[in-house]
């Protein structure tokens, strides 16, 4: 590991930062000529690395050297393929998630449930509980979404996608979700991660409005440190200084985190998009860049829906996504999952 | 209020909203010649605003009209001053919080709290449920910490500030915290907010790291909503796209929210800096730009921090910026609120 | 057009601003209950719009009405296409420009322009004239570097991208270049912007670092309005907070573009990875998300680079991006331009 | 010297990195156990810097050594003084720059000096050729605006700083202004640095929209180069997220610069601002934080400015930030330098 120190540094820091490098079992050297930049030989950790962070004079870990986190892709190590009903993200395996933002009503669910399943999705998304930036604005029907969740899966045989915003909910959440949702608003909530970390249920984890990549594969970290090794990422855009589009699409953070990490990553182009007629393109650049899949607004009736109409798109413009992403897919030999016959067809 | 439709709208949506608008009791208008500006006559309430944001079909809210939310300061009105034991934040008077990062042990907090206090110190700030970044990092020392903070109340007489991070937690926080407060990484975990707003207590809310003023405005608004108006907004740098500092200290955000709300302001000028040298000169900037009060990290032994050491400063450094604090308030006659004599002493 | 003026304004700016708007022909009308929205009724022209931005009362514009600016796209306005040599951008077709960040040697170039003209390309773009950041980094082999891209056009056929930073070079340098470039350093620099713009060389007018859609296209409008329309606009990344990637590719905008403006518009995912194995994903998500073409930095012997060699891709990566490229477009019947026999070939 | 090698280098990159480490003079040495850390020993010059960052193989230079730049502070190295006519930046002496955004007529350019000159400040600034966004704004009265600067400054005997946007003005331009101003939009414009560096003027630098620090430095550092050292920096603010406020008033730069660089460093809150009621607070804010000075738009008859009038204060307003600034700097021993009585009142 190398550290850099702070300049100036008196005595008593730079003790204290040697006796840690020492009973974690490293050998600390200076470098000559250097501004206080610390060699530490010896075998890393990954949670020495947050130790060494945590302390005042250590400016920052140039090299974090064996000091591997969960989330890291180890050279030559293979994509984890996460598993949620018929839908597979990773390994090669591209899936798309589709449903409304908000569950309304049974019939309205049940027939976006219908549409999308038709037009190639193979897990449903709709929130039961919704984060909101106004007091005043609608936050989900609660417990009667859940059930209504259920009533879709049980009759198109859809595994449910659904968010799960308080510690408290989670268990409630788990019984009818097949993959919790943890949204970019609740990214850096811990007590929530823990909690759906011991679930051991399939994760989707989206970024923080602003998180950086390090931020957002810790916050997996903290899912993985739990034991809970199901995790999709999920880039939805993050914050810029242009209000064109409602946040910018990160697919240079898609490509990256492809290399840099063994977990799926799944883009959102509805948030990122913030306008329907957006949502298209960036679902296609979301695949083009690697993406393992796709998260969708679909709503059948968007003058109703009752939270972000705006980016909502129909049953027919997101047919024309799956039928991209089934054409980028193949361009590299990787395959879109197809959604099983539903029971209540069978 | 003045709506903008989205262009080339269905009639549909068209008519959703008109009907929205006569449920609310709006006379609805559309202006000639515009591209789909929508006039709406009649009177406002704060939940209106949200009401309409939520449709599809509404690009923007041009003007909210007398839709007014808890939080906006009326022409002329004055000031919410919030009390806190000794603290006055807001009309004129500035107040300090201090102390470490987290609390790590009894002897340590007690002779910050002691230093603190003897420099200008109201408030003593220390955690004990830390939000970090990684797993892997030092999380805080739990109920452990919370007795020690309450037997440093006792022994100094300082009101205690504290980090409440998990709704489960919020009224064994409570029993010892004078002020909850709520980190940036929690602005937008409305559980927790709601759970806060209910007990009553002060509030220290903190603005996310990429939060707009008017999010963070809609924070405070849920505990409003809640019925606590007992809260004080704290403006602790936001991220920016320059590593020379940690975060971007928004002084501009601390000046517009002392005209656009009647709440409390103060700033953080230890997690603005992430350095301990720049802390001073922010601090200084924070109150010329009229915040109401800082709350600053202070250790006695900045080497042996173990969280965010950094940016710790010393109890002289503390000092000098309360010295600062009271000349910069005394060219325009604010007030620096003085700490009594701790009952300890008395 | 609908203008929202500043609350509290005096009575002699609201009537300057009243004599403005009858000045152009305009009627106006204050909208009942409203804080301040002045409606114009009349037919505006594209420069109305900035001279009611000039006032100092008018807080925005929020609707322009028929004040529309040349680079707008009017509804069923089909692309404008850009011809330059044998590329055309625009119009479904999609075209490649490839080479050396900077031109080094006559060798050297000539080798880059017959590997990138081989996998693809149809323009070659390389500097003679360098933007840095530092005045100790190699600033380019001015001259010299001109007559090099002249010799190599000569000796394969392919048309000439390079950039120009100083107006007293544009005559000497759109001798040379078929297609001008101006850089994002530059995309603010107005005299160099008339003056590019009265050669009637086609441009390509890259992004500014923070600069807004709609800043970027005020920037082409300087173009426009000197005569010149042959503008093809270049997203290459804006600056972010993360430094993952060193600029965040603006996928949104590109999809934004298509649909706000008739100019052609490529993607430059070189500058936007920084990184060489993040640039084919950024090339495939650009033209998935609509781009016109693309523009990459293309080295036969990387680690000789003087200049950004860590985002330089080898020829044979290139040739596998043009490969994708095709595939893309053929999804949506869009054709990648091939390049002509060279006339040292023919 | 400390370099981070990108990761799988190709031998023949690293040897390329080798020779060079050689031929500047440097002995090399991989850090054992790193993954391609590279130590040089060596004296460092300030353009080794750059050599090796325009490397492709280097990913970063970790520790400059004794590279160092000509803006940098040696420790214990004073600040550089810059004087311009009666005004003095740096060394503990502050002074204001005030005037209109444009300038518009003889008479309202000298009722607005004697205005500001009566308040305190010691220069007179105001464009005669202006920066804007659009081709059909307002552009500056050129020349002509030139001469009414000259006629202001021998009435009053305020030195003047003026914008100069293009490289074949500066001579023009040098002629009247005592002080060269860069904007914004030119601080990359490195034929314009070159051209006014060598007039040896005094320049007041302005920080583009989202330059780093470290940019704005060596855009600093191109003046330095050319062996003009008369250069002071103004921090102006930088592009957020949040159009609360037109820029973010970056104040922990201005506290990390005067640590950083002798350069004296300025604050420009009317841009920071872009709203009048937020300029006080802002320039108060600046000068709190360290900053050797202020440059502040003032106009007489706010309501008919022809550019940026929004931002615009009172003389009034003016003389209270006057006030304040002098209050502040007695705070910590600085001195408000004042001004002369004028020749035309001697």
């Amino acid at each position: 590991m190398l550290l850099r120190l702070r300049r100036g540094l008196p005595g008593t820091q730079t003790d204290s930062i040697l006796a840690l490098a020492k009973e974690l079992g490293y050998r600390a050297r200076f470098l000559e000529g250097s501004n206080g930049l610390l060699h530490l030989e010896g075998t890393g950790k990954p949670e020495h690395r947050s130790r060494f962070e945590d302390c005042a004079g250590v400016e920052a870990i140039l090299d974090a050297g064996d000091a591997r986190e969960r989330h890291e892709r180890l050279p030559g190590q293979p994509d984890t393929v996460v598993a949620v009903g018929d839908a597979r993200f990773g390994g090669g395996q591209v899936a798309l998630i589709a449903g409304p933002c908000a569950v309304e009503s049974g019939e309205r669910l049940l027939e976006i449930a219908r549409a999308v399943q038709a037009a190639g999705a193979v897990l449903l998304r709709g929130g039961a509980y919704k984060p909101r930036t106004s007091p005043y604005s609608f936050q989900g029907k609660g417990e009667e979404g859940l059930e209504l969740l259920a009533r879709a899966r049980a009759e198109t045989g859809l595994g449910i996608v659904t968010e799960v915003l308080d510690p408290r909910d989670v268990e409630k959440v788990a019984e009818v979700a097949d993959m919790l949702q943890i949204g970019a608003r609740s990214m850096t909530n811990t007590p929530l991660l823990a909690e759906v970390g011991a679930t051991g249920k399939a994760v989707l984890l989206k970024r923080g409005f602003s998180a950086t990549v390090r931020e957002f594969l810790l916050a997996a970290e903290f899912l993985l440190a739990r034991g809970n090794a199901r995790v999709v990422l999920c880039e939805r855009g993050v914050r810029g200084f242009d209000k064109t589009t409602r946040n910018l699409l990160d697919v240079g953070a898609v490509a990256h985190m492809k290399l840099a990490t063994h977990l799926p990553v799944i883009v959102d182009p509805s948030h990122a998009a913030g306008r329907s007629e957006l949502v298209r393109p960036l679902a296609r650049a979301g695949i083009a860049a690697g993406a393992d899949g796709l998260i969708v607004e679909v709503h059948t009736a968007t003058s109703e829906a009752r939270s972000d109409g705006a980016q909502a798109i129909s049953a027919e413009v997101f047919a024309a996504i799956a039928k991209d992403t089934a054409a980028i897919c193949a361009i590299d030999r990787r395959t879109l999952v197809r959604p099983h016959a539903s029971p209540a067809r069978a």
